[in-house]
């Protein structure tokens, strides 16, 4: 299959919907992003790499870093994750506290913020500095040691994250964070700061396509029963609100950020990223997912 | 793989499950059914059928049937389905109103209960005689005239069918059912009360593994598109507020039943049924469940 | 204290709201109420009867009829009301299946829907005619047996009751509904139906002014504690969602109906009754509920 | 009627209750108050006082402040207070946070924990010194200025204040808290750990017996309308989620606080105070409810 002509043809039918989304403005550091950028990476399960547009533009992880502090963790604790996050798809908004008390500050799952900041707590209670085993993790699985946090970004997100200050200190009253919430908070800052482009993206999550295992560095990160795991995970929650829809139209698990970014795989078969930072009104790249539709449904692969 | 050795292996190994769930009891028709029974059919895609136990013993479908209520309305209307269900997990047990209430009449998605019924008026619509339509969809698709609908089971049903005739009705005020709300239940629970077993229900299922196309009859029932979104709705969506749990541990799009029936698929590779009466908390065969996580574990193969 | 006056300051200063709500049009043969009419009638302690307007135009009770069943439910089995029906207001709008659900079919209290409808249930068991036993009711309080149901509202009621006929399929799915729907519907659309003007309904309040007593026909209705339960009642939820604020602008206890109506009493001194079918946002009448709050603030009198 | 004779029944008739609920435990300072002490005290319009029991044993005021800082935020700002803090009962418990979610950060009304933090907020933004403010009001309506905070209560609510720091943070998400978190925090806690006795209590409380004015000091607090209001408001929202049913049995509008006491008034007659440390499942005082309910049903007095 030519991934190459792909990546064209989908560039140039999605080409409409610039403008047509919202870049994140909660704040400022994001709302200053140019909204008609758009890059695609691909990773083909043999190392092929294929790029399209601004694939090595740098932008910000936001959310997508959930599967990647979710992946430590898992790695370090396994099954005992479960004991204080479920994994059952949300069914409501990202930001939710409904959930939250009616399950006693057990979030849902992961990839909310507050599930997110259950995975940073034990992060927190496992390193003295996870600020830098997550960057070192990121670092060795993209191959580049340029990828940093944006401070500005970091301190822009501390300034306005009174919602997740909210959420730390709801779950702190059910007893389901254990460190102080300021420094739970900094590390989920800073995770969301990460600063990287389309090609870091597939490098990274490329271990995920591998079922477990980092074929560049030739390092196990999850067993393979793990990884189905994980992929199950961003399948049924890894778009906010939008997760099903997603299913049912892309097919693929994938994770998405408000900075526009969208990582997705088909096991054993490739890795995809692409980013545009317009969002749809689920906080997901408008441009980005319908990119991932158009893949799936001109090549006939999914996971389906 | 020796599917044959696998599933010996698995019976034995869930054995110990027998006694630790429970009969649904909600209606006295299912309440009699004996809670130790236990059979597995598989369907490997090259035709080659495997059996285990009481895989030719009927049962009642129960929720299992929404999917194959939901292939016809599919098939008949397409994408205008969508318009009147939704396609997001639902994030709260089966049978709720919450959600129905906060998106006004519309269902989370056509594998609920206040979804089913929508489908059901579908039906109602477009058919002068839906509950033929659909057993003869049934009976083809099987290859076998003798399922037909249990009238005790139905009639049960009828009898203590206050929460589905509330949803009937509240979806009625808010103007999404067309028909008369007792026409509406009484396809609902017919299908509901189709009696069939697991060898009939890995033939019902296999055109959904062969990706639409029905290889015994040699007809396309839905187009590969469609079936990849009815796969990606079982996933998200099958197994009531334990689906992401079932994705996670089993990795395969599936539909259950409270009558203790299972069935699911791997696209392109197997199509899988198994049936145990005795349910968990979450309504789910409980020794169903554990089969299929203990298929996935043994023999690698997933959807992921 | 010149009633007579404050009545007609009252109609004047309230007169710039005509024309700013909205009739109620769920069922059209209450859409079809003109809506500039306005009525007013007040009944003091010691019997002298005050007019002004439409006061003996007859219009539908609808909800304010719900103080009534109640009144004759508590008569027949005292506190044992209570346990099918709770006394707590209920935070959410008056057709909210939210807190049904949650509560397990115990309506939060006897003025939403729901909580009516299990009134309704009670005097369906209680009595082999409740229609007559309520209609002798409210004819004797009144002295006037002109009083009749209407039935071309009642039937239509019955045509557009999909959310009545859900929320009593659901208590009933609880077991909270012990006969038949159909029935328990039949008498509630009826009590909706109950048409009468407000020189009736001061009348038929009137007992409640006065502690339990009826003081026209010398009969005690409720005793002096059940009363003063009675009055509690309608403060807190007599309102729809609108009861908190009407106890702070207001301070007296009343019941509103849909019709337009608004019954309302301060025990000891007066019932006052007002009437005007436009509504506001929250289903109470925005004339009447203006010319209540005129009324305590024109004369100082309230419960505080 | 005999006061001094009907608290003494009252004392006798409540006996009982001792050993029956549970004294606050969620701080150390609280939790450590002998649960079996209780005192009354009852001021008449006439400013006769009665007193029974432990009336001049100071206690934990906790939510009864609420009424107090809502008083002078009242009298700073007006209806403007309404603007950012409802008047409706919550139909939820005291410490919910899906209502604000529901609402957009405007708390149902002044008496839930968002609510008064909101009133803190007004009040730090409207005084250099509010924690002096306070106190001076207090000490003054008391005519006692041994009233203090207690320091180690208010340290005490801030190191287990979690709930209510994620409430602030979440408001501030939506808008509606203008200061620091920490400022109004500081406030909050120190407000609820008003140290006073049953009689200070009816002192400080009596002004709204009086609609309003001060008849100690002769200071006009509140106008006569805002007073009424007032009054509405501690009868809808006065007793956390058991508001309804306290002005059911009771019918006084009244104020509780999780140390134990309540404070509860019939305008133009009496202001009575009770105070016994254990609890109900609401997080009312189970003694010092029942006292009150004795007290309306003994005398037949209450506002209804």
């Amino acid at each position: 299959m030519d991934f190459k002509e792909i990546l064209n043809e989908i560039a140039e039918e999605t080409k409409e919907l610039e403008g047509k989304g919202k870049v994140a403005n909660y704040i400022p550091a994001l709302a200053q992003v140019s909204g008609n950028q758009f890059g695609m990476a691909l990773l083909a399960a043999d190392g092929e790499l294929f790029e399209w547009g601004d694939s090595q533009t740098n932008f910000s992880m936001q959310s997508i870093s959930k599967v990647l502090t979710l992946t430590i963790a898992f790695r370090e604790i396994g099954s005992e994750v479960w004991e204080r996050v479920g994994r059952e798809p949300s069914g409501n908004p990202f930001n939710s506290l409904i959930q939250l008390e009616k399950e006693r500050g057990i979030p849902r799952n992961p990839f909310i913020n507050a599930g997110a900041l259950v995975i940073s707590d034990i992060l927190c209670s496992r390193f003295p500095n996870p600020k830098e085993v997550l960057l070192d993790f990121v670092q060795k699985r993209a191959q580049n040691t340029n990828i940093q946090y944006d401070k500005i970004v970091a301190q822009s997100e501390k300034e306005h994250g009174y919602l997740n200050s909210a959420l730390v200190n709801y779950m702190k009253s059910f007893g389901n964070i254990t460190n102080n919430p300021e420094e739970v908070l900094d590390l989920y800052f800073n995770q969301c700061s990460l600063s990287m482009n389309c090609v870091d993206l597939v490098k990274t999550f490329s271990f995920i396509t591998h079922r477990g295992f980092d074929s560049n560095n030739k390092e196990r990160i999850l067993s393979r029963s793990r990884s189905k795991r994980l992929n199950a995970l961003m399948l049924t929650c890894g778009m906010y609100d939008e997760s099903g829809d997603f299913a049912f139209r892309v097919g693929m698990p994938g994770k998405s950020g408000v900075g526009g970014g969208i990582a997705a795989t088909i096991p054993g078969k490739l890795t995809m990223a692409v980013w545009s930072p317009e969002l749809n009104s689920f906080g997901n790249s408008l441009r980005g997912i319908k990119a991932m539709e158009l893949f799936t449904t001109k090549t006939g692969m999914s996971i389906f």
